[in-house]
């Protein structure tokens, strides 16, 4: 190699940008439609008139009048009048978060106060909770208000939300529509946004069971999913293959449960650094501990706690679901979600009630002569109804509300009228059906059906993910609006470390724009463009998302 | 988190094993039966009496006597007798790769020559190359002998092979047979091994086309490659997409071509750089530059190279294949293979030949008039084979041999009779029958179809690609002796930096075994044992092989 040129290389690196540039829009684009006469591609894609806003906004307005951004001089700040303060580390984290997004880490050394700015420059963003609560030290909740109102103009731009949460979307917002123009200088149109989800519910499940996910790889991804403007992290944390969960009042849960007592399970502590990194990020964290199925792992540190199973007059050896006849399973449920409400600051807990197994239960005579006394006959949902109920006596009694499968729905068990259906089964025609029972009955619903991440196929699924949307059912206006959102789920037999975040994303970004933008939203050509953009976006701020196709981002993923 | 507990956990890591102990393979499989109870796997898997080796030797006695090894006193060095000596960088590499493969980096410096030995300890493996040339500053071959003995046995272990390349196997066979007894020491049980391959050429195709492949990705995966004793790195560098090979010769192809002319080629430094390094684990670099269709690329930095197509009687402005027709089309291929077969020291090329698309060529009127001169009809396969006898003409001035797709022979195209035909088409019956056809008429085949790697499916697909045998074809003994060995692709359009790596790995660890163990090895239920383990084991040397099943590694992989 010769060293004239890779000195030269170098300089070129160093001076490309690390956001976006119009120009590299149109080369992707024109690569890509090079190929799509090789490869039969369905898309034609052209460099989008809202370049790589995603997901987008409700309502944008972009003008031709561009301003230029220097790291030297430009600064986010805390608007004059705000209810959020210097004290608001939550928005304070916001703004050095943003602001390396949008120069690089290497230059925020040079911040350059006395220098003249110049004619066209944008200096300042400024960012104004309007709300006289700005909630900066409270948790996300399903009834945040997220909406926001950007207005770029000179000398300054102004944020403007109600409360944290809509400006921490609307710094996402903002960085995305900061650009690299043909000579590398960063630069912004005037844009005026107006944005709101559609949907309060965006959720992405993460399984931490069947392979442990290091909690490098789970604060990963929710910075990822606040890139995506998705608010709930549901963390499927333990199942019957390993229980990672460190319960503070059972610690035999895990020192039995876990894959490893030490390496693979998440402390205390973790927990609280995972629930505030997600505050941080307006992201909830609903954590799910599915009975009375899926709890193999649990029995190992919870002696009694699920049904011994029979061959024929003898106790086999194995264990089945929870045990539902004694006393004691009870108790244990008393005290562990008394525990899980305190540790979880978030007002709905994940109960499953999935799957439940009714072979072990039919060959212990025990069962059987409880089924008898409570007259259920050989009806076994009865059984299992039976203890979803006193279960959920239970954790209503914590004061959280529960969010549950739609197995406990379908089997008719009582539910208070506050709790979310999760409907997760059957085809399209099938969930559809599910979605209008469930709301006809007057339950608030999410949709997970269509975007089961962890099934993967050849090809672009993404667009698969994109065009379900959750509201086609038929159904009235009133129960339209019980649909509160949705969640892509990426259960875990073939995912971990190695391989979760570039399976994740960008898949779950097309998720991310059907639950946040408005409902006409559709068009699958403008959507590749925005996309194949904001992947690389996200390439750019160090997460390995993959590419949609064959294609190149000015700064490739560095891991291997 | 309590201070005490976060302390315990990090000297429990601490202590915790590097490669492999029975008790973890008893524990992961532990585990993976309480899973296939609830998931209804097809497996029922057990620790394997082979281990974790992978692929699996053709001889292999083990015994139940075992010894330790330490850090301080294990030393790998060059036996008395052998022809390879201090001198051989090869080997010395490789010596200290291995070493730290099996004891970890931060314990290398404590390497202590006073301390005496306990009684049940290996301290010494030698290394014997036993042919008068080592070949230790050559370049792997076709035909390079990569056979190895192993015997481990007090008071030292003794790896013999004809050629380092057999040692280079045996290397990483030894360090697969390195576990941790209970107490975390590392433990090898007495061996003997006797070792060659099915195979000669075991190949993986990776496509730096459609998306560019970071030097650092490369290296990563022929560093993996050599942990599953694959020994042919089949480099689809150029394709319709982009052409980052940079040429000497024809600096423009790259200039113009390449997605970015200085951050998305490669220079002669890097592919000398790939080349050397991969010869330091014993794999052949074998370039494909596919012609005359694939080459859109190509067009961008050499007028006149690619045919133009018509739009009735104009120009449309867009090009097919190479044009065919023209001098100075070969003038150039001369040239430039001139340039390929100087840079690329293996002995074979791959020349492309597949999927040439005829309808620019029939479009253009000149092409239409040659047809005619020629008497080629409207058959314009034989203008292909025209075009390839000629190219192949130029290529045999170069010495090389060459590869071609099936599409070539297949078109009837005049071949050498040592040319090497690559089936990549149809279903099984339809390849089965290729297969038989090459090899009947004499020609000597590489088989792909069943190992596609870039296509993906739910599930653990490895077992298909495990089943799968060139040999399974209706021939004579002759004809399966012409199946000289396959070769996994990986197609780059949905795959870069931010996914290759995993979704490669381990699939392609199941072709590797198909290509280097006996034909019988078919076991599914052993080969997962052992390849569930070896897949921990690249975890724990950095690379992120993603996982069979639900299941654990001891030490998870530490990326994002």
């Amino acid at each position: 190699m010769s060293t004239t040129l890779k000195f030269t290389a170098l300089l070129l690196a160093l001076s490309l940008c690390r956001g976006l540039r119009h120009d590299y829009i149109d080369n992707y684009i024109d690569n890509y439609i090079d190929e799509v006469t090789e490869e039969e591609a369905e898309l034609v894609a052209q460099p989008s008139k809202y370049g790589s806003l995603w997901p987008l906004p409700q309502k944008v307005q972009l003008s031709e009048v561009s301003f230029k951004l220097t790291s030297s001089s430009f600064r986010i700040v805390d608007a004059k009048d705000s209810t959020a303060g210097p004290s608001c580390s939550l928005l304070q984290d916001a703004y050095r978060r943003y602001y390396e997004y949008m120069f690089g880490i290497a230059k925020r050394q040079q911040l350059n106060k006395g220098r003249r700015t110049g004619p066209s420059e944008l200096t300042e963003l400024q960012v104004w909770i309007t709300s006289p609560d700005s909630e900066c030290d409270s948790y996300p909740s399903l009834t945040s208000d997220e909406s926001y109102e950007l207005s770029v103009n000179q000398p300054y731009a102004v944020l403007k939300a109600p409360k944290v949460w809509g400006a921490l979307h609307g710094l996402e917002t903002f960085s995305q529509l900061v650009y690299e123009d043909e000579y590398g200088a960063k630069s912004i149109n005037s844009t005026t946004i107006s944005d709101f989800p559609r949907f309060a519910h965006r959720g992405i499940l993460l399984d931490s069971s069947r392979h442990f996910l290091p909690i490098k790889v789970i604060l990963a991804n929710l910075e990822t999913m606040a890139m995506n403007k998705i608010n709930v992290f549901h963390w499927h944390i333990v199942d019957d293959q390993s229980f990672p969960y460190l319960s503070r009042t059972f610690p035999q849960l895990s020192q039995q449960g876990a894959y490893h007592p030490y390496t693979h399970v998440y402390t205390p502590a973790d927990v609280k650094m995972v629930i505030e990194f997600a505050r941080l990020r307006g992201i909830r964290v609903i954590p799910e501990f599915d009975t009375p199925g899926h709890t193999q792992s649990w029995g190992k540190g919870q002696p009694d706690l699920l049904t011994p199973c029979y061959s024929g007059s003898k106790p086999s050896g194995t264990f089945g679901p929870v045990n539902p006849i004694l006393n004691t399973t009870y108790d244990f449920m008393s005290q562990f979600f008394k525990e899980i409400s305190a540790v979880f600051p978030d007002a709905y807990v994940h109960l499953g009630g999935d799957e439940v197994d009714f072979t072990c239960w039919k060959s212990n005579p025990d069962i059987q002569k409880f089924m008898d006394q409570q007259g259920f006959g050989q009806d076994y949902s009865k059984l299992e109804s039976f203890y979803i109920q006193k279960l959920l006596d239970i954790v209503t009694t914590t004061e959280k509300g529960y969010t549950i499968w739609q197995e406990v729905f379908d089997n008719g068990v009582k539910l208070k009228p506050d709790t979310l259906i999760h409907v997760w089964k059957g085809n399209q025609q099938q969930y559809q059906n599910e979605m209008a029972n469930v709301t006809s009955s007057g339950y608030r619903t999410l949709l997970s059906t269509p975007w089961y991440l962890n099934r993967i196929s050849y090809g672009q699924d993404w667009q698969g993910h994109y065009k379900a949307d959750p509201q086609d059912f038929k159904g009235t206006e009133a129960q339209k609006k019980l649909v509160i959102g949705g969640e892509a789920c990426l259960w875990g037999e073939y995912v971990d470390a190695t391989n979760l975040t570039p399976r994740l994303w960008p898949r779950a970004s097309a998720v991310a724009e059907r639950l946040w933008s408005a409902k006409d939203v559709t068009d699958i050509n403008d959507a590749f463009s925005r996309l194949s953009v904001h992947r690389c976006r996200m390439v750019d701020r160090g997460i390995p998302a993959e590419p949609l196709f064959s294609s190149y981002c000015p700064h490739e993923y560095k891991g291997i």
